[in-house]
């Protein structure tokens, strides 16, 4: 352990050393403009995939790129015999820039700028997401490799290049080449810390179920005023059925719904009270103060730890500008369930398709289409490659690591965990502030920095 | 009583033996392709206008094309002193015909044709509407100038040329000329008999409250993953409030909606039971057959007699192809009510924003957008007028008439009352299979012949 810990802290002081030089390979990555989405970059996101495999080569890893449908995933290895072997996912490919009249500095001329209150950033479009979160990763492992000459766990890099086009070809990569991917854990590198100070590991991720469902009435729109009063309307019944979906407490009223939510432990509970997520400050920054979910739960735990309903959309009858006075003849909706912990998406529709069905009168009918289905993911939090992260994170930001689910989903975690059989342990160093997607993206300094620090108290307390 | 019985008979003689010669003159009105909605049909309006003047002053009537915003209000009178005055309402102009090539003979060529059924019918664009209507009441007019030298009542001539493109200019020309338009009463013939042998009185017309809903939560549309659970869903909200507009037994919720709801006399209801218009004969042309509305009404009553709530149009979120995990700021609904008997619409449509803003979240807020208004119009199912028009068609046709509201809404009948302070009496001898407003609009021979006929007694008992 002494030992460990002294190569530790030689890692450490190389990284704090080498930081110039990190950025300057950063930035140089930076510079290639490999946005997925638009096929005039394709040969850019070739440049930044090659880029990449060159940097691994560098490391000792036997990298090379991997063909897919679309941009080439870049596919790496470097074994440690005796030791845990880890999946690192990230991705190289970044966001249109589009609209560019609103960026300060060009996208693709990665600059340091200094904001207001003092902050160091690196400025760039995939500056956080997901480039520079990648790098923290890459550079922790030259360190550790150019201090005491090898990297404590083997590690598959597996760095792809269409995230931001919806991964659409990955899965089927992943099938392919299941057998090369073998591994004990999963590593991400492409979420945020849950402030400026606090670490953040995102250990679940709500399942879905989306299905819409189109209520018809009579055979043809009617006159509200020949008919009104004996038609059933189906916008009532649709409203009916919306209306019965929650009670006064704000739980979903299907039978069983709630089948499978487990309880989380009382020390994480205690954590995520501590973190003081008011709802004024989690709602207000939407216009809105008064949380609308289950009445008896923290805003923190209805947003990521608890089932949701809600309705994404609805239509039905006249909607144009105006007065028309019509009873349509079908109205309907788009209703998606967020789930967590055990929930069974194929149970939940079906008994949410029986409980509408239990409200359709018997003169109407009903049609159903599923749109997506998936089940949430949640990581055991007695896990011990989440406790030996979670201490590293803590012991390197001075302030214990919150382990938290997040409210949406991620995709190809749930591809690995079904096609891999493997947990990913989700660590990122992004901010709120960081604008994602957005002009002006940004990385702060001190994220890139301890960032790679992290990883590389990370990668020592999992080969322990 | 028995010379006005005989000169009702001679009356009745001489429809009989005129017969063609009517026709003819019909036949000459419908070759007339007026048009109002287009432009295009400007002056063929203006031509039909003048064809009926030309008829009215071929019965001795003053009568003259007064202007308005659009095509000319043709404007006749016969005064009969000492006698009731009556203002009669109909109007020339015609709906469109495309789409022309589903029409079996050319619309502007009237023709008698006759049905599989054995039923003598006149073919084109307006037979009924109003033309053939119209003309019923000009013919029995005729027939009793030809046959005793006199009209027994007076009458003012009101027919204007836009009904069919809203009537929009006609509430102003009525307030500027309504001096000229005093009158007892105003008989308005542009409805339809119950059925074939059936003569039916309109003696109410349900009134109307439009309002548009829109329900705000937050200030912008919100991802579903990330603030499901905690954020307010519009489309909830709005669920719930056009869940709540009903109870079990389909009687409107809103506090003092029924205010001002009349029952109907017995008699009256008795005979609308015997017209035994089933669920199965009224819903089942449009593909129902359970009744929607007040449990403990017929549907006779609920599409006429009773109040009734319908969503017109309701939108929110998503509405596209696939699937969106979205929770929109902002849900919108169209929600109108139609009135009964003494109902008012303003207290109503306070009623309802109250019940509404009961139910907006604090955090939320909610828009009306007020479409229309009007109040219902019921005729005292005792007025002598009525009775005696009534006592006419039942003579006419051997079956008593029947007196019946209207589910819809005949705005130009309201603005009679609101300007002129009249009541108007709507007798008219369309069928359901008339086709108005589509291609191959006919109009029975029958409802001409006995349709003139029953104005001639209409016209005699009034004057009694």
């Amino acid at each position: 352990m002494d030992i460990a810990h002294a190569a530790t802290e030689k890692v450490l002081g190389r990284i704090d050393a080498d930081l110039d030089a990190s950025l300057e390979r950063l930035f140089a990555w930076l510079r290639i403009p490999s946005i997925s989405t638009d096929p005039a970059y394709a040969k850019d996101c070739r440049s930044a995939a090659e880029w990449l495999r060159r940097e691994l080569a560098d490391l000792g890893v036997e990298a090379r790129l991997s063909e897919t449908g679309g941009h080439p995933v870049v596919l790496g290895r470097s074994d440690a015999p005796g030791k845990p072997h880890v999946l690192f996912y990230g991705h190289y490919d970044v966001q249109p820039v589009d609209p560019l009249d609103l960026w300060e500095t060009p996208p693709f001329e990665p600059k340091i700028a200094t904001l207001p209150d003092g902050r160091k950033v690196i400025g760039a479009r995939g500056a956080c997401d997901d480039k520079g979160q990648v790098m923290t990763f890459v550079e922790a492992c030259r360190a550790w490799k150019a201090s005491t000459g090898e990297i404590p766990v083997g590690i598959t890099f597996l760095v792809e290049g269409a995230e931001e086009d919806g991964s659409k070809f990955l899965p089927e990569w992943v099938e392919a080449n299941k057998n090369e991917l073998a591994a004990d854990l999963i590593l991400v590198c492409d979420t945020s810390m849950w402030d400026r100070n606090t670490p953040m590991i995102t250990t679940g991720l709500r399942g879905l179920v989306y299905e819409e469902v189109i209520v018809r009435c009579a055979d043809r729109d009617l006159h509200s005023g020949a008919f009104g009063g004996a038609a059933r309307n189906p916008i009532h019944v649709l409203a009916k059925i919306i209306a019965d979906l929650h009670d006064a407490d704000g739980r979903v009223t299907i039978p069983g719904f709630y089948d499978g939510v487990p309880e989380t432990p009382r020390h994480v509970l205690e954590r995520w009270k501590s973190l003081d997520l008011t709802p004024e400050k989690f709602l207000g920054q939407v216009g809105l103060s008064l949380p609308a979910g289950e009445r008896d739960r923290m805003v923190i735990e209805q947003i990521q730890s608890r089932p949701t309903c809600d309705a994404n959309g609805i239509v039905g009858g006249y909607t144009g500008v105006g007065a028309k006075t019509v009873i349509a003849a079908e109205a309907s909706a788009k209703i998606s369930f967020r789930l967590v912990g055990a929930q069974d998406p194929d149970r939940i529709s079906d008994s949410f398709k029986a409980f509408v069905r239990e409200r359709i009168p018997a003169d109407c009918s009903v049609e159903f289409v599923k749109h997506k289905g998936s089940r949430a993911i949640q990581l055991p939090y007695d896990m011990p490659a989440l406790t030996r992260a979670k201490g590293a994170l803590s012991e390197e930001w001075g302030n214990e690591a919150v382990t938290l689910g997040t409210g949406g989903s991620i995709p190809i975690v749930g591809d690995f965990q079904r096609i891999l059989g493997l947990d990913s342990l989700l660590v990122g160093f992004g901010l709120d502030d960081d604008r994602l997607h957005s002009p002006n993206e940004k990385y702060d300094l001190r994220s890139f920095h301890k960032g790679t620090r992290s990883w590389a108290r990370i990668l020592s307390r999992l080969a322990e």
